[in-house]
């Protein structure tokens, strides 16, 4: 792996390996603008593009324009082929004995505008998202949530391997990481053994975290016009962490028939980087929920030529309480405990005709491993609340309570060449 | 009521009393812009407003750039007071004996310029649509569906008094009238009776249509605070009727555990032009699936200061069959069939604190009477295709067939003086 002159910390997510891109502002520049993040750098795209730092890259001279915008939907547009090229230049550009040393290495005053630390800039969501897509394939965390309300038996739905379950989710309350969320209330059934069920109007006693990863869409399809599964990748921009913070009380009353709605609706977080394909192709990875036989059992749209196609991912989920002055570890996770891939989600998405539109937004649903400790919400973790868990301070949680910082760190490779989503993280706030 | 200048055939929905607001474009003029209807005529306001039409309204002189989008976002933004004001100054302008006469009425060269006939002009989505929700809260058809799945003693889920039951719906797949619906297909069980149930990938079998009535909003709230019910009514700029397309086959194979999905994401139709609710103020009424015990049992944040909050709105469904030359009756429905109003639905929206934006679209669910001949989609007339209907033209239909044209229409008021949304159409093609 060729080394950056800049100084990078080895336990950087954000090492010359990965090269994730965002978007930011910074204090005295409040416009909203692309930027890619370099160890405790954030590398600012507009000023950069307009400085000629791309002067070298043909294949982008004409689509400067896309650096100039808030979001970026413009740059995910041109595909694939151009996230490649700009991806790989940028890394040249960065490399130690790089082929363009003049470009930003041995230019002090482009350096000095373009590179700003972390610690200075505010990020944005990243896309503009016309529609967020949640699905259910981590299978793990279905199953379990499965037994908790159906009993071991019957824990996964008959289509349950058949097709990525998932559901419409809501696009106006996904924000970025640090936006606080605010402990809703809702309809909730205080008392389950009651007959009938009267439900009253309380602030939420089961609020929850759903780790998940999520995917950016870069390629549209049109109406009636189902998306293949080999041309799927395709379609695929980056990758997000993402915390789908759950109601449970309020899902367990409302969710009949349709699925959870008020319950899901108040706020998902996601990291603030999108993480390019192309720098997790290194970890490309087999399913280790899935085998040959679920593969073989598939349906032709479905089935994928390749089987690496989730990825090796570690997770881990912190809570730092409002008592303790430090986080501790909840949970850790791996993406490899996903049944199905991307490009699936794609495929299914768009089975019936589905039209899908850059910056659409697909999670995954809830990564939990097999294993005591690898749980992606506190419903497995406790058993809806039933039997505590005692955090590494001491503490007992059944749900988050007010003040809990919850923060999701997702990493694939290995020190100093790591490929990182950095932080997607959130307090709770008392309700009003 | 007054009378206009202008000839309106006594039975047009788009009488004096209505101005409903959409987007146009000509052969000649492809730029979408917003309009009006009255009568046979679309009145374009963007040609309107830059020769001087609004410049007896001051309240919109500062804003008129409303009328030069290519959505009716802006001018939906504006907020209730001025689509009042705006509508009331259409009126006067088109009114018999108006205050203005020289602005149009005398005014030849604008009316040949501003007055388009119906007939030359092309639809298009009315509002940028951020998220659409699908409510459930038409009665009669959650109660039918729920025999068909659960028998008459479990027909209504428990909840389903206490608060509007919904989803999030599919917002890019939102189409106007007349955009033909291809046949998906999708994950279908053929043999229910098989065990295991094994899906096969099949073109739909059971496609059906729902009828129902849509609100856009115009006014947002921000995450973390809802919406109370008394000022919900300020976040409705109008309504629209809706087919929402529905592949049953593939909604009861992959509905559990989390709702319709790939079943209802290839396409959902709305009428072109959007009724501003100051034009169905005269046609609020109660409902006639709710009474008083259901409003006095309802958390006070979904509870009404007043009891007229629904409209009594006549539907009917026609079906055009590729065997036909004429349309005939499939169903006729009233909207006072809904258990919930329109501001209920955003109170209960936003109850945990979901955000609301300006062309948000929330849909009613399904619409049906309690009567033979009210049904509003084929799953009910048919019980699921077991008891085909026969229509007025001979044929028998268990669900959709190909070049099945599907026209839904609505209608408030008298003749002369109807508040009508003209047509909700598609036509059905054949599976790819």
């Amino acid at each position: 792996m060729a080394r950056s002159w800049l100084d990078i910390p080895p336990s950087s997510p954000f090492s010359l390996a990965n090269i994730p891109f965002g978007i930011i502002s910074t204090k005295s520049n409040s416009t909203h603008r692309p930027a890619i993040a370099i160890g405790d750098y954030a590398l600012d795209l507009s000023i950069f593009a307009s400085q000629g730092g791309f002067s070298r890259l043909p294949a982008i001279e004409s689509h400067l324009s896309v650096f100039s915008q808030t979001t970026l939907n413009d740059f995910a547009a041109l595909g694939r082929a151009i996230h490649r090229e700009t991806r790989t230049y940028i890394q040249k550009i960065l490399q130690k004995d790089g082929p363009f040393p003049s470009i930003l290495r041995d230019n002090a005053q482009l350096r000095e505008h373009v590179l700003i630390p972390l610690s200075s800039i505010q990020n944005h969501l990243p896309m503009s998202i016309g529609d967020y897509t949640d699905f259910y394939v981590g299978l793990n965390h279905a199953f379990n949530v499965g037994v908790l309300f159906r009993g071991p038996d019957n824990a996964l739905q008959p289509n349950y391997k058949h097709l990525p379950v998932g559901y419409h989710g809501r696009a106006s309350s996904v924000v970025i990481s640090g936006t606080p969320i605010r402990r809703p209330h809702g309809q909730i059934i205080l008392d389950p053994a009651a007959t009938p069920k009267v439900p009253t109007y309380s602030a939420c006693g089961k609020l929850d975290i759903e780790l998940e990863l999520a995917a950016f869409l870069c390629k549209p399809n049109h109406l009636g016009y189902p998306i293949p599964i080999d041309d799927a990748a395709e379609h695929i921009f980056g990758l997000v962490l993402m915390n789908d913070w759950s109601a449970r009380d309020v899902q367990a009353w409302e969710y009949v028939p349709l699925g959870p709605f008020t319950s899901k609706n108040f706020g998902t977080t996601i990291s603030p980087w999108i993480v390019l394909m192309d720098a997790l192709e290194p970890f490309r990875s087999t399913s280790r929920v899935g085998d040959a036989e679920h593969r073989e059992n598939l349906l032709p749209y479905l089935r994928e030529q390749r089987h690496d196609t989730v990825y090796d991912i570690n997770f881990r989920i912190d809570i730092q309480t409002p008592a303790s002055s430090e986080k501790v570890l909840f949970s850790t996770g791996n993406a490899r405990d996903l049944l199905f891939s991307f490009p699936q989600l794609v495929a299914h998405h768009t089975v019936t005709g589905c039209n899908m539109n850059t910056g659409d937004l697909l999670a995954s649903g809830t990564i939990s491993g097999a294993e005591p400790g690898t749980l992606g919400s506190f419903l497995e973790a406790t058993k809806s609340g039933k039997e505590p868990v005692t955090l590494a301070n001491g503490e007992k949680r059944r749900f988050l309570e007010d003040g809990d910082t919850i923060t999701i760190t997702g990493t694939a490779g290995k020190e100093g060449e790591y490929v990182g989503f950095g932080e997607c993280t959130g307090v709770i706030l008392p309700a009003l």
